[in-house]
């Protein structure tokens, strides 16, 4: 079988002009060579259960390092290197209690889970009074005056409505990260936010805010969906219940970690890069399987699909584990500028961070002949169910090669299930389907060869 | 806001010309309705948790009739009803052992699946050598020298490499629908049959099996992948090694059981049905949640959600709960002759038996003009990124009902998951994404309501 893939290759490459019949031929061969293979998988499987709480500057991101570039390096790639990244470093700590007290209803303890960045409580942790909003407009309207030494408390849900749940994210996330910090200008001492979560149950949903400069550093948490429903009704007929937050949570120096690289060298223009990448942090509550290991190994899969078939780029391809993208983003930031430093000639740069579902397609950003050219490739994904193929792409982790102009891409699965999982306990490798996995992994590599060979 | 819905049905029904962009924001609020519910999502709950191994004769079986019944009436509905089905009655019993011996390996117990119709082995077992196959072509090679009073070992996978897993199933089926009653004719005491599923693991998935009249009986199980590859590899090099299987389960009498079916009575062509149903029955190893709760809930919840708009179809609409899908298929049966009994007028019939998973698109038993028309309403749904409209459907419940000559629609959702879940232990409520769930529900309920609407 191997020996027929390789003779295959060789009267592609011996024919110039490779037809559309050919490249749907490696199209497929990319597929089956992706869904007949457990490689990828099982190193999600690792990576989820073996470094569970990497958070950037922990050990166990550390041992995501680790085990990512060995993985690249058992490879025999042309080339695997580490690039030095300071990042921040938070630690959760080992408390996380909420309890609301009310004169009517009793009380009742509720799931929180810190926000990552945030500062803890103390000892004795804080207890206040609680102002519910539903966004930064109702804040200003309520005020200072009766903002002042009590808690408020965020309850804006994701719109359910919206097909595109990262829509629905993306309109109630500025409560999470921006929240705490402008609730502290109308001098509240805590912030409550609900999960960002379509689903109804009593998990909380982490994941970073950011304070400002000059403004008091408060301590927040996200409450599960149901605490959240919860307080809300309460707080309807009893305005002067009570809630009680500790956390022990805390901010420590900044410290070296890295982003891990492997490349595959071009055979005709190898200093012309095309990156593929993922980050390699990720929250601790879970086991960071669909945010974002997935994304992390579906790139290190392209690499080892291309082997495996003995596919030989015209450029060269880096798969790259970014390190901190939940807390600084430091990680993407340091690889553009070492790009901008190294003057590196970028060809273009795709990003898996939507997690391990079905593919729908691709979101390119880029514009003119370039972008029609990359929409037209939808033609050898229709066989694939793939279909979506549209303007506008990013990440935050590619995010800063924008500098150089290039086409930025975002792979998109499909996201009904994603926020169910994001930042929180379940986001685990049982949650992960194989299939699901691979078919992304399928889709990056022929999208990736198909740009390359047709120089788009 | 309910108000607000109605206003805009009258303006509706009172402009006689639907636009197509009218038609579109009544495909809006459907889907808005579907996702804004947890209605559906804890009927499902009910089914699969209350009602538990409701294979056909079954108690449990019973009560998903009764529950369903119940949930139809209160949504007072025109007409409730039950039809009267004869269906097996086949019971598992509490016995499923397996075991391998080998000289040279030692003992080792394999999870094994007794086969629906299949009978028991007796207290003492089926003790026998092996004989591995990987189809009927391989049997009949093999040849009953070979064969008789051993035990036969259907060791075909599902092709990973077809994307759409329906298909990889359809090729894998026969061995376990059919492979018995072969093996048999060779003189077979037993068989043992390879899961029908993608993953790599030890559980094994069950599925009905059918004998033929004038040969011989003989047990069947289903063997886990993972004890199916170790069988197979011990096999190698221990072609003398001895399997051991013990199960109890057994064939009763038939029992009278019950298609549930809802009706919403048309405004202008009453007696013109349109029949969207699912089966009731399912796999006792498992919940049912996917195979086919989830069918049964969506049709019940495409009559909630045009109840919650106001939408008064021109031709009735039946939810139909078919019963005994899994062993005999009489209630789709029993549901067809019916309507030629009492002379109904079908207009069509979609069926929903392939999970809760994110909507695709359709598949219309259909052709000319009819099917062009029907395809054509695919721009409706790219909206909600459901792309799928192609020629073929149908279903086994719906099968029947060809006869009239009415176009029969399949359900296509997302396939990659299916096959892991699938007439196993695995098939539960808590693998359902509510979100894929009624997406489905509104894509069901939006094409029947373009359907109906523009008289296709």
């Amino acid at each position: 079988m191997k020996k027929y893939f390789l003779f295959l290759f060789s009267l592609i490459s011996f024919f110039q002009g490779i037809s559309q019949e050919q490249s749907e031929k490696v199209v497929k061969l990319i597929f089956d060579e992706a869904l007949g293979s457990s490689v990828a998988y099982e190193n999600l499987r690792y990576l989820c259960k073996e470094t569970k709480g990497r958070i950037a500057g922990t050990p166990q991101a550390a041992a995501a390092v680790e085990f990512t570039r060995q993985v690249l390096e058992e490879m025999k790639l042309d080339r695997v290197f580490l690039q030095e990244v300071m990042v921040p470093h938070w630690e959760r700590g080992n408390v996380e209690y909420g309890n609301i007290s009310s004169v009517l209803f009793g009380s009742r303890e509720v799931p929180v889970s810190a926000l990552g960045r945030s500062v803890g409580t103390g000892k004795e942790g804080i207890f206040g009074r609680v102002v519910e909003v539903y966004d930064f407009e109702e804040l200003e309207k309520v005020g200072s005056e009766k903002i002042k030494g009590k808690i408020v408390f965020f309850n804006r849900p994701l719109d359910p409505t919206l097909i595109q749940t990262f829509s629905a994210y993306g309109r109630a996330a500025n409560q999470r990260t921006s929240g705490p910090a402008m609730a502290a200008k109308y001098g509240a001492i805590g912030v409550l936010v609900r999960s960002l979560t379509h689903a109804t149950d009593n998990i909380p949903h982490t994941g970073v805010t950011r304070y400002e400069e000059g403004v008091e550093k408060i301590p927040a948490v996200s409450i599960s969906t149901q605490g959240a429903n919860l307080l809300s009704q309460w707080l309807k007929k009893d305005p002067d219940l009570t809630f009680h937050m500790i956390t022990n949570c805390r901010n420590l120096p900044d410290v070296m970690s890295y982003n891990v690289v492997g490349e595959l060298w071009g055979t005709e223009y190898p200093d012309e890069i095309i990156t593929i990448g993922g980050h390699l942090d990720a929250w601790d509550t879970g086991e960071g399987a669909h945010d974002d290991g997935a994304g992390c190994i579906q790139s290190i899969e392209v690499l080892r699909i291309f082997r495996a078939l003995g596919i030989k780029p015209k450029r060269t391809i880096r798969a790259v584990m970014f390190m901190d993208e939940e807390m600084g983003q430091t990680g993407g930031k340091k690889y553009a500028e070492l790009a901008k430093i190294n003057n590196e000639k970028h060809y273009t740069a795709l990003e898996s961070d939507r997690g391990a579902f079905t593919p729908q397609g691709f979101g390119f950003g880029t514009q003119g002949e370039r972008l029609e050219k990359m929409i037209a490739l939808k033609k050898y994904f229709l066989p694939y169910g793939i279909t979506e193929f549209k303007k506008g792409g990013g990440g935050v982790d590619i995010g800063p090669l924008r500098q150089f102009g290039i086409p930025l891409i975002s792979y998109i699965p499909d996201s009904q299930r994603y926020f169910y999982y994001h930042h929180s306990p379940k986001d685990t490798f049982e949650q992960v389907n194989p299939r699901e996995l691979q078919m992304g992994s399928a889709a990056i590599a022929a999208l990736i060869y198909l740009i390359d060979k047709y120089d788009l």
